[in-house]
């Protein structure tokens, strides 16, 4: 086995179940944590600023700051802010996407965008996906922060970023841009958040279809952890597996 | 040319653009009412009850009764009333849908529907999308009233019933039965409203790939009129043409 100097950890389904922690994930981050080696959690979820989601997470006892959350609205105000210092963008999205694009200090507009960026909103009406169609058709690019169809809730699964943006894509012909896991974009722009290289760095999470691909993607090593979505059966059938695959983080030695 | 004893006629494009009516088009209605062929106004419309598209007509001078008026909220209440008489049913749609359901005395449910109905519905939310998502992945059939992907408006081409649908389709995995323009089975419907045979009927629009695409499909004849989407220029690359081709509707003449 390796030695890694860095960790990308994904959070629903790695380090706690919607409001249940998971122990073993606990007990490694907090390794990490005392052992110094640097950590940032990965998240697709586009609703939530960083700070809410590490309050969240210390309040689980998982030590964590503001610093080391990033998540897809983040990753897709840095990579807008990359193209297009001065881009002026209509959102499509909940708090967490507003207050990334502010944070990137990027102009928030309704009408003449040069870019519409999509993800979950929980509050989508028709006049939003209207003025997201029609900044398409005159020109904007797409970028969507995530492509995930379907969203665990305690109801079931209900509609995901990926379902909503659909309306945009089908309406106008044009496809977005993804941003979040698996797309290879949001771990570039983590590793530089990160500071360690591709060579040293894991991705550790338990969907092989967001976070695993995302690793395999980005060109760095994966740890695929059975404590959410990927089962063992699901794996059997995977070409391409994942560099690691363990039951609980509790199996994961942290070299000093 | 074949004389035609019934006539399908669609509305937006052919009979008026948005509201403005097209003055062939009332006279060409008018000579049908006069010689007493019977007609119906033919619309993937799913959001206005047809006294609503009735009075709309009667206001331009286009001589029309409610029963005169078959919508694709109409169509769709009827197909769902032959399949299942006692189904229960999760709309998400606009008034016209929610009155065709009751006009079938089809039973509106929020839970446990044997039928999740979509249209166009510029009431949307997510809570719609939601409990239409969970019927769905609950064993409900889907079925669509249309799958016109853009809403031509004064401001632009806004999402339509098929993009909106799309969030369901894409979030379950799940296609639905689509009933309107161009599939054949509003043309089925209405055939059996109008009571005259395939052979003597005619299809009348102005878009190819709804109005003549459904005559097509179900085996009638049809007549493109270059009063709204198609042009000439679309018809050349077009291998199946439509029966008749005209300018405006007072280059068709009516038999006695």
């Amino acid at each position: 086995m390796k030695e890694y100097r860095g960790f990308l950890i994904d959070l629903d389904g790695t380090v706690y179940k919607g409001t249940e922690k998971i122990d073993e994930a606990v007990t490694f981050v907090k390794q990490l944590k005392d052992k110094g080696f640097p950590y940032l959690f990965l998240t697709n979820n586009s609703t939530k600023h960083p700070s809410d989601v590490s309050d969240k997470l210390n309040q689980m006892g998982v030590p964590s700051t503001t610093d080391q959350v990033f998540t897809s609205s983040m990753a897709t105000a840095h990579y807008i802010k990359q193209q297009e210092p001065n881009a002026k963008v209509y959102p499509v999205g909940e708090k967490g996407l507003h207050m990334a694009l502010e944070d990137a200090d990027l102009e928030i507009v309704d009408e003449n965008a040069d870019y519409v960026v999509m993800g979950l909103d929980q509050t989508i009406n028709y006049e939003k996906l209207a003025k997201g169609a029609l900044n398409i058709r005159a020109g904007a690019t797409f970028v969507a922060t995530n492509g995930d169809v379907a969203l665990p809730t305690e109801r079931g699964f209900l509609p995901g970023a990926g379902s909503l943006i659909s309306v945009l894509s089908v309406t106008t012909g044009v496809e977005p841009t993804f941003i979040g896991k698996p797309e290879s974009i949001i771990v570039d722009q983590a590793l530089e958040v990160l500071g360690t290289t591709r060579d040293e760095t894991l991705m550790i999470g338990d969907n092989y279809a967001t976070d695993i691909l995302a690793g395999i993607n980005a060109g760095i090593d994966s740890l695929l952890v059975h404590t959410g979505v990927t089962t063992k059966e699901d794996l059997k059938t995977i070409q391409n597996k994942p560099t690691y695959t363990i039951d609980t983080l509790a199996e994961w030695t942290i070299e000093d």
